[in-house]
C-alpha cells in the first residue's frame, strides 16, 4: 500500500525562503512566519498521512453504491469526514463572521495539496463544499450566506456545481433544465445534470446544489443562464431542516478512477430553487469562482504526482535489480538499487523537478489571488487571470503523465492495482479533463486571457521575468545554468505571442491551432522562472551558512535537472505554433 | 460501446503502393498481390469487427476468476477461442508441417494488429501461444516438436512464458526456480513465477508452460539459467493426455487493463519439466524470439492508438458543441461538431499521423523480419535488432499517449466506462511494460544495438535515409515538406549517436543519461522516413491519375502534419541528450 509523507519543508522553503510571505505586505501574510504556518502544515500533514492516506485505496476499491436513492460512501469515510470537520479543517480561508477562519488563501492552498494528495476523491466533498460556499458569499443575498454558509464552513452541509448535461459540457448556452418563476419567488427547477462530483452521499445532513438552469423567456444561449441554489433538505426558517426537496440521484457512474467521491446523474422534477445573484447572469456567477477552481484542479495534478513520485523513490531505493554500468554499488547485497540506473533517475527527477518547481509555481499563484482579493490589486488579479487555465492545463497534464512515469518505475508492479500505483494515474486522469477540459483551457489563454487589457498581463509577465534575469546577470551561480536558459525559453515565448498577433487577426485558426503548444510552453517558462528563483534563494542560503546544505545543494541540483532537460520543450512547441493553421486545417473533416 | 473498423485499406495501401511487397523478392512475397492480401485482411478484419470487439467491454467488466484452482473467463471467450481456431486463424505464419498455414509474418503482422485492436486481452491468449511455439520450432528437438507444435498451431493447447518472479524481472539472473536433473531426463521444476500472462484458464485443453530456472551446480546468474517445457498436463507417448502435473494457478492478480486475460501467479511444486535447448543457454533461448515478440507488443500500441482514434474521430464529427471562429459551420444545428475546432484537429491528427505512420513502420519491419528468416539476410536481420527496441518502446509510449488524447476528445464521456474509451487506455498502459520495460529497450538500443558488429547497422540505417533523400531531392512536391524536415530531424539522430561515442566511451552514464530520448528520436526519424515514403507513392498515384483522389491527398495532408507538428520533437530530444550524465547522475540518492 502507498504512503505519502507530507511534503511540509518544501512547503516551508517556498513561502518563506523564496516568496518570504510574512514580509511581503500581502494582507494577512504578516502573521505567516515560519512557525505559524509551520504548525499548521505538520498538523494538516498529520490528518493527511495517518487519516486520509490509509482511505484512498478504499476508496478506490469500494467505491460508492446507490441504494434505494441513497449513496452509501466508503467505509471509514463518514467517520473520518467528521475528524476532517471537528479539527476545523474545512473552512481555513472563509470569513470568521460564517464560521471560516479567515486565513489567506495560500495557506489553504498547501494544506490542500496535501489532503490532495493524500486521498483526491475524499478531499473532493470538501473542496466542492468550498467552491459552492464562495459562490453563495459572492452572490448571495444577506439572508442566503446566513442561512447556508455557516454550515457549509463546517461542511455540516456539503455542496456541489451542477453544469453540465448530458448533450452539453463546454458549451453551456445548449443547456435544457429550465426555472420557472414561482409566485413566493422561488422557481421550479426541471432538467437532468451529469457528472455531478459529491451530487448525493451520507456525509453530510444536507446537500446544496449551485444549479444552472434557464428561466424561459429569456435570452437565448448562454445569456440566457441563471444560477440557483437547490438544497437536498428545504431549510425552514429556524434553520432546521424540512421536506426533502425534488431532487435525486439517478444513477452513479462507473469510472477511470476517483472511485471514492460519487459522481451523480443527478435529476430534478420540479425543485425548488432560489435564485443566486440576478437573473440570466448565472455565468458571470459561476466565473468568478474559475480562477480558484481552476487553481484547485491543478494542484490535484501536482499533488497525485507528489504522491506517485514519492511511492516511486522509495520503490527506486528498496528494489534490487542489475548493477550499475560504472561498477557495484551494493557489494553486499544480490544487485544495485533501480536509483543507480540513469533512466531510472531521469523518470525520478522528471518527476522531483517538476513537483517542486509546481509547488512553487502553485503558491506564488495563491499569493496573486490574496493580493487581488485582499488588496483589490488589479495587476495580482489580471496576472493569475492569465496564468489559472496554465496552472489548470499544464499542471495536470505534467501531472498526469508523472503519475504514468511513477508507475512505470515499479515495471510489472506497477500495473497491478495491489501496489496502488494505478490509482494514482486513474485519479489525476480526471483533472485533465474536469472544471473545463485542458484543451478548453488552451482556449481561454490564447483566444481570451493572452489579449485582456490590451495584452498588459502578458506583458507584465515578460517584464517580470526580463526584471528577475537582468537583476541577477551578475550572478556567476545563476547566470549559465538558470538565467541563459530562462532567458532563451521566455523568447520563445515571446516569439509564440508574437506569431500569434501578426498571424491570428488575419486567420483566428493560426493562434488556436498553436493553443495547446503555447499553453504547454508558457507552463515551462513559468516552472522555469520559480527554478531560477528557488535556486537563487537557495544559494544565498548556502553563502550565508545553513546547516541544511543538503537540502539547498538538492535544490539547485533539481533546478539544474529541470532548466537542462526540460526546458529546451519549449523551442519544440514554438516550431510547432510556428507551422501555423494549415497542418491542422486543411485536412477535410469527411477525409480524416 | 465502442465500435471497429477494419483499416485494411490503409494495410493495402502500405503494402502494394509503399512496399510493393509482391515485387519486392523477399521469398514468398511474390503470391502477395492485392488480391490475396485483400481477401484475408477482409475474412481477418470480419472477424475482429463482428466476433472480437463486441467481447473487448466484457472481458474488461467480468475480468477473469479463480475458482478451485480453475479461471474462468468472461462470457463468450471461449466459444470465440472456438471460432478463430476452426477459422484457422491461429498460425498464419508457422510451417505447414506442424499444421501452420506458412504464411509470411508480415501477413500475420497485419491480421494481428486487428485482433489485437478489436481485444487486445483476447489476443494475447494466442500471441503468447504463437511465442511459446516459435521458441519450440527454434530449440525444440524432433520429438518435442512433434508432441506440441500441432496441438499449439491449433490453439488446442496454449502457452504461456514464465520468466519474471516476485524479486526479479528484469535482471533474471537472480531467479530462483530450481530444476532438479531426474534419471529419466526429466527435471523437477519448483519455484514461483509471477505476472503469467494466459497462466491458467478454461480455453484449452492444454497449457504448454515454458519456463526460465536454474540447474544447481549451474554457473552463477544468468549464465546458468535454462529453459523448460512444463505441460500443465502430462502428454502420453499416444498424444493423449496423462496425469496433472505439479503447477498450478496461486493467485489472479487486478490488474489496471486486459481484465480478460488471467495474469497469474504460477506455483510449480515440482512439476515434470522437459529442457528446451541447451543446459544453461535459456536466455540465449529467449532472445532469439524478442524481436518478433517485441514487434508483437508495439503492434499492441498502434492497435489500440487506432481502435482509440477510430472512436475519437466518430464522437468528435457527431458531438455538437460551439462554433467553429471562422463562421458557423452546421448553420441548422444547435452547434458545429467538435471538430471545426482547431485543438480537437490538433488532438486527431496527433492520433491519425502517428497510427498511420506507425503501421508503415511496424509492416516495413515485419518484411525486414521475414527477409532475416526466409532468405537469411543477415543485413535486414541486423537492421531489424537494432529497430525492434525503437518498435517496442516508442510505438508503445506513443500509443498510449494517443489512448489518452482520444479519450480527452470525449470530455467528461471519456473518463466514465460506459463509452469505452477509459480501457483502450488501460490496455494500452501495460504495453509499455511487459516484454521488457521501456527504460530497458532505450538502455538495449543505446548499451547494445548501437554498437553492434561495430555500428554497421545504423550506419546502414542512416545511408538508406541519405540515400532516399538523393535519390528524391529533385521531386520539389517532396522537398520541403517531406525530405527537408527528415533531413534536419536525421541530422538530429546522428548527432545524438556521435554525442554517445564521443562521451559514452569515457563515462557511459553519459550515453545511457540520454538513452530514453534517443529511442524517441529515432522513433520520430522513423516515421518520417515512413511519411516521406508514403508521400512520394500517393504523390505519384495522384499524378499518374487515380479513382481514389481523396484517400492520397488524405495522406499528403496527413504526411505534412506529422512532418511539421511532430517531427521538431528531434531537437529537442537532442538537447537532452547533450546535456549529459550530469544532471541526470549529480544528485546524490539520499538527497532525492
Amino acid at each position: 500500500m502507498p504512503t505519502y509523507t507530507p511534503p511540509t519543508k518544501d512547503m516551508q522553503f517556498i513561502l518563506h525562503d523564496m516568496l518570504k510571505v510574512s514580509q511581503s505586505g500581502t494582507p494577512g501574510y504578516a502573521e505567516l512566519d515560519a512557525e505559524f504556518t509551520g504548525a499548521v502544515l505538520e498538523e494538516a500533514g498529520k490528518l493527511a498521512r495517518d487519516l486520509l492516506t490509509p482511505l484512498n485505496v478504499v476508496g478506490d476499491t469500494e467505491g460508492c453504491r446507490l441504494e434505494n436513492g441513497v449513496v452509501r460512501t466508503p467505509t471509514g469515510f463518514k467517520a473520518a469526514f467528521d475528524e476532517v470537520r471537528a479539527g476545523g479543517w474545512t473552512a481555513l480561508d472563509l470569513p470568521e463572521e460564517y464560521g471560516g477562519q479567515n486565513m489567506p488563501y495560500i495557506l489553504g492552498t498547501a494544506v490542500g495539496e496535501m489532503f490532495s494528495a493524500a486521498n483526491q476523491a475524499f478531499t473532493m466533498y470538501q473542496g466542492l463544499t468550498h467552491g459552492a460556499a464562495s459562490a453563495i458569499l459572492a452572490h448571495g443575498s444577506d439572508q442566503q450566506k446566513e442561512t447556508y454558509l455557516p454550515k457549509m464552513a463546517s461542511c455540516d452541509w456539503t455542496g456541489t456545481m451542477n453544469l453540465t448535461e448530458p448533450h452539453c459540457g463546454t458549451d453551456l448556452g445548449l443547456m435544457r433544465t429550465k426555472a420557472e418563476p414561482q409566485d413566493d419567488g422561488s422557481y421550479k427547477i426541471t432538467g437532468q445534470k451529469i457528472f455531478i462530483s459529491s451530487g448525493e452521499h451520507d456525509m453530510a445532513d444536507n446537500i446544496i446544489h449551485l444549479v444552472l438552469a434557464k428561466i424561459p423567456g429569456g435570452p437565448e444561449g448562454i445569456k440566457g443562464v441563471s444560477l440557483f441554489i437547490v438544497p437536498k433538505f428545504m431549510v425552514k426558517e429556524d434553520g432546521s431542516l424540512g421536506e426533502r426537496n425534488g431532487v435525486s440521484c439517478g444513477k452513479i457512474e462507473e469510472k477511470m478512477g476517483i472511485h471514492g467521491n460519487s459522481t451523480c446523474v443527478m435529476n430534478y422534477d420540479g425543485a425548488t430553487g432560489f435564485l443566486l445573484g440576478e437573473e440570466h447572469k448565472g455565468m458571470r456567477a459561476m466565473f468568478t469562482m474559475m480562477n480558484e477552481a481552476r487553481l484547485g484542479v491543478g494542484m490535484q495534478g501536482l499533488a497525485q504526482a507528489e504522491a506517485a513520485y514519492q511511492n516511486a523513490l522509495e520503490y527506486a531505493k528498496d528494489r534490487l535489480q542489475g548493477r550499475a554500468v560504472t561498477g557495484t554499488e551494493n557489494p553486499d547485497g544480490p544487485a544495485d538499487p533501480l536509483i543507480v540506473h540513469p533512466d531510472i533517475r531521469r523518470a525520478l527527477l522528471d518527476q522531483k523537478s517538476f513537483v517542486e518547481g509546481a509547488r512553487a509555481f502553485l503558491l506564488w499563484g495563491a499569493e496573486m489571488i490574496d493580493r487581488s482579493h485582499r488588496a483589490d490589486d488589479a495587476d495580482a488579479e489580471g496576472l493569475i487571470s492569465l496564468l489559472t487555465p496554465v496552472i489548470k492545463g499544464f499542471m495536470t497534464d505534467e501531472g498526469f503523465d508523472m503519475t504514468i512515469l511513477a508507475q512505470q518505475v515499479y515495471g510489472g508492479h506497477g500495473y497491478i492495482e495491489e501496489w496502488g500505483m494505478s490509482q494514482f494515474a486513474r485519479d489525476a486522469r480526471i483533472a485533465m479533463i474536469y472544471e473545463g477540459a485542458n484543451g478548453v483551457q488552451a482556449l481561454d489563454l490564447v483566444g481570451r486571457k493572452l489579449a485582456a487589457d490590451s495584452g498588459k498581463h502578458v506583458m507584465a509577465f515578460f517584464e517580470m521575468v526580463k526584471t528577475f534575469i537582468k537583476e541577477n546577470e551578475d550572478n556567476e551561480a545563476l547566470k549559465k545554468d538558470f538565467l541563459d536558459p530562462l532567458k532563451e525559453s521566455s523568447k520563445h515565448l515571446q516569439s509564440a505571442g508574437m506569431f500569434f498577433m501578426q498571424n491570428g487577426m488575419k486567420n483566428p485558426n493560426a493562434a488556436l491551432a498553436g493553443s495547446y503548444d503555447f499553453m504547454h510552453l508558457f507552463g515551462h517558462v513559468c516552472i522555469g522562472l520559480m527554478w531560477a528563483k528557488m535556486a537563487k534563494v537557495a544559494h544565498e542560503a548556502l553563502e550565508n551558512g545553513t546547516s541544511d546544505e543538503a537540502f539547498y545543494k538538492a535544490k539547485l541540483k533539481t533546478g539544474r535537472y529541470y532548466m537542462s532537460r526540460r526546458l529546451p520543450a519549449t523551442a519544440m512547441h514554438l516550431k510547432r505554433i510556428e507551422s501555423g493553421a494549415d497542418p491542422v486545417m486543411e485536412l477535410e473533416a469527411e477525409l480524416f
